[in-house]
């Protein structure tokens, strides 16, 4: 069970001679499965992995809702500042991003969107958020946070226009999405105000704090996702390494979705720990539901 | 252009004779795709369709805010009734259904939501919605509305054990989600108490209303999707007639989706046409993200 | 009963001759408070008067929920324009104006409130709402609504910096919140598009909409506040009736409030109407209270 | 400056030689106004108090905007649980409740509200909560927060019949909200399983967790309120001081309210803190409301 691919990465290159005992492995995060594929698809790929962050019961809860809530918990862990009326700054609004900017919206924030994609960008406006460049976003904003997987999201020019007193936060992948090197360069002091909060003072006066050093904000001043959404995670986990077990004959060195039989099992396993109880289809139903499919 | 294949099936079965002079076509609505993909995997269709319904900026936007927005008005200037506070119960967690339940929320009722599918039903849960099966959902509600595109989602029992007063709407594809001969059969008055809405009076006494006589409410009472959601359905169709004309030679008589590209002008088209400005990746920033995704 | 004070000036200017025999009388609105409260501070007041609007249950529910609902519903069945994702800007941050805001956010819309009074301004800034100046909100506003009570809250200069394309609404008392005669004179061309519709176009070729004649969009557009609603005020009225005829010999010339039991005694019946049964105090808990009020 | 009233308390029972060198006071809490409005009616307040916690700038956003928030802080900080989907109940819905209600909901909550008081009650089930009797809302509840003011909202017989896993906080003003003696009889075991959380287990084998003792959660597992919400109630106190110096020989030794235009510049401040401009009134629209407020 690999985060992030560095078991493979170490297997693949170090530890060759073990590869020819593996049976098969699975891959917690985005960025494992992304570079898995890319082995893949070169043909170095030496067994056949389950990308179990693909899993609908895993991306979009973990991502949504976990991150939706620990980001918040971090930044106010961090800064025990008043959300409401706030001008929220989010970078992307994918997965983990919607998550953020719906629970800041949740706390009272007036919420601001940036994106690089129309539709998602789309989707922004129409779930009613503001969506601007960030170059605008930047000169409004009270509190910043990332998360779009990629570098300098808020980069230099942002940083010369933010108004005294912005607070900087990234629940993206690393910390390179706020360029720090550049927010170092411009400030005349820095100073640790309160554990995880870092206030840097531009050369005409205006303050700007870092929290967590750039890092993921939920995990370096939070306690990272509850537990209540990560056992999804691991549900898939143990299922898939059940399922690998059970048909390691019939798989390729190449890179698998989750079954959709044991993704819906894990949502009906949640379902069922949270006392919930859904409907079944009638025969009835299956029968013009297949009918109506058919075309008949 | 199709609208649930009814121009493909007629040529098909009455009008083969114009088969061959035609190079392509597209289709508007899911029920025309699930049919036209049938016709495919039978190897009987006889031109390449684009399935325009499958465009991002058709299915997310049109079904989910056209449809949610729609609904409400249909009910609304059917009923004139206050939403605030009333128990609103949704059949169907599609992005029909969960456009309608949110707005319905954003009216101030208090939404349940009723799922077939584990996963939709945990997202259902997670968005903050009361999940029930249908059977105790129907003792509580005070109005019904179904998206399912099956048959007698509200069935005889539900309508046995529902409260006086109680209120039913489809906004689902055809008008059998409620069982509307069972109805009939139960009452023992009926009575058009204002337009779009019969009162079925039951032999307890109690009232149930029927809206628009079980069709699509939107359509029945209030006029259909908004022209400013519309628009990028029918962008979408223009566009795909446009790279059909060009591309004819290529397509072979299978359903197509709508190609990213054109998806995501529809996308930038309407945020130009909204006065929207979003960022573009700088070109540091692609490289970040190509040299990432082959995992150097 | 009286709505609008109409009644009582009637009979203090033209049937003086029937005031002898009036026990008391109710006042339904805000506007007709204000005025009856004018009359009782100058002693011209003949007749004890129960100000029925100032019940919680009144403009509490009627205002926020009812005007909010009703405002959506006018707006919706006059242009069929999508909101999700449109900058709807609201007038004032009154019950009324609130009850739109809420419900213009509940549609997906991204509201912009303007006021005149720092502490409503201040409390829609805590809600999430983007407060602005008009003359700021009206450059990019897609949709204005005004229920302020006061006049030309839409003036010449704020309609000569609108985009193209934007609609004016009005919610509050009549119709003066938009300044119609500035927009007549400023106008080139005027033409009704749709019924409730009229556009007016600038010389500059900008469109602007108007809706319902600049009259209360909720009563020119559709049907006013649902009775599900209403009921609460009538209740009042019945109540506040019966308490006149019962204390008519201790009641002076004076506007009252609604006694604050007949207040309770009307939300106890609604709350009962929808099925809803909630606590009361224990002999133990009303002891507790008690005793901290007086400080023992 | 006194919060509780314990200072006044003091003066007047230990330190009656200070008294007659006291121009006047103030008061921040609810609980001190209740107090202090009981020794002024009865003749026994020997200085004037200015209530500070009536002021709008105060009660209307400390204590729910502060309150809201920093609970749902406690909540996470002590228990690291997801709230998205839970049953979230909220016992009470005045401005401290109603804060947390609408931040529960924010994060993804299924919120109930238990009220005693018919008319908050209606209110809660028009914002679209979901109102029920504690007895009922005891068997379905995941986490329970009590901000009522008064003793044992949760109770032996609630506590009899709560799911395995509950989570008990309590926001209101001491620990009497949970009847902590009855769960402390009922339990067989107590387990203090993470800071902040003691974990009771019941005879039957159910697990109720108890966060911070019973004790304000926002104090006991969080900060307190953000200072950007405080601060608007000690600039009530400041400026509260300033008029009890230039008025005394005026005072009386009553409790009056904070003057409202004392609370509108508290407003007008912090507007102007956040960068945030309003309009003002024209002249023609000050003589339009005077004139309308005439009558005439």
């Amino acid at each position: 069970m690999d985060d992030g691919a560095d078991l493979v990465s170490t297997l693949h290159k170090e530890r060759t001679d073990l590869l020819d005992e593996i049976m098969g492995g699975t891959e917690e995060t985005t960025t494992g499965v992304i570079r898995l594929r890319a082995m893949a698809s070169k043909g170095v790929l030496r067994y056949p992995i389950i990308a179990v962050n693909d899993a609908m019961t895993k991306h979009l809860f973990d991502n949504r809702y976990g991150t939706g809530q620990s980001t918040i918990d971090g930044i106010v862990r961090a800064t025990n500042t008043l959300l409401a009326g706030r001008v929220l700054v989010v970078a992307g609004y994918g997965w983990c991003s919607r998550g953020i900017a719906l629970r800041a919206r949740g706390m009272g924030a007036q919420v601001v969107v940036t994106e690089v994609d129309p539709l998602r960008a789309l989707e922004a406006v129409m779930d009613g958020f503001r969506v601007l460049p960030m170059m605008e976003a930047a000169r409004i904003g009270d509190i910043f946070v990332t998360s779009t997987g990629d570098i300098n999201v808020i980069d230099g020019p942002h940083l010369e226009v933010m108004r005294d007193g912005a607070i900087l936060a990234n629940s993206g992948h690393f910390n390179v999405e706020v360029n720090i090197p550049a927010l170092e360069a411009m400030a005349v002091e820095k100073q640790r105000i309160r554990d995880y909060v870092d206030q840097y003072t531009m050369p005409d006066g205006r303050r700007i704090s870092l929290l967590g050093e750039g890092r993921l904000i939920n995990l370096a001043a939070a306690e990272g996702h509850p537990a209540s959404v990560m056992d999804m995670s691991f549900a898939n986990q143990a299922l898939c390494a059940e399922h690998i077990a059970k048909n390691a004959g019939n798989l390729h060195n190449d890179v698998y979705s989750v079954p959709e039989e044991i993704d819906k099992e894990v949502a009906r396993l949640k379902l069922h720990a949270m006392g919930i109880t859904i409907d079944t289809l009638t025969p009835e139903q299956k029968r013009y539901l297949e009918s109506w499919e058919e075309g008949t």
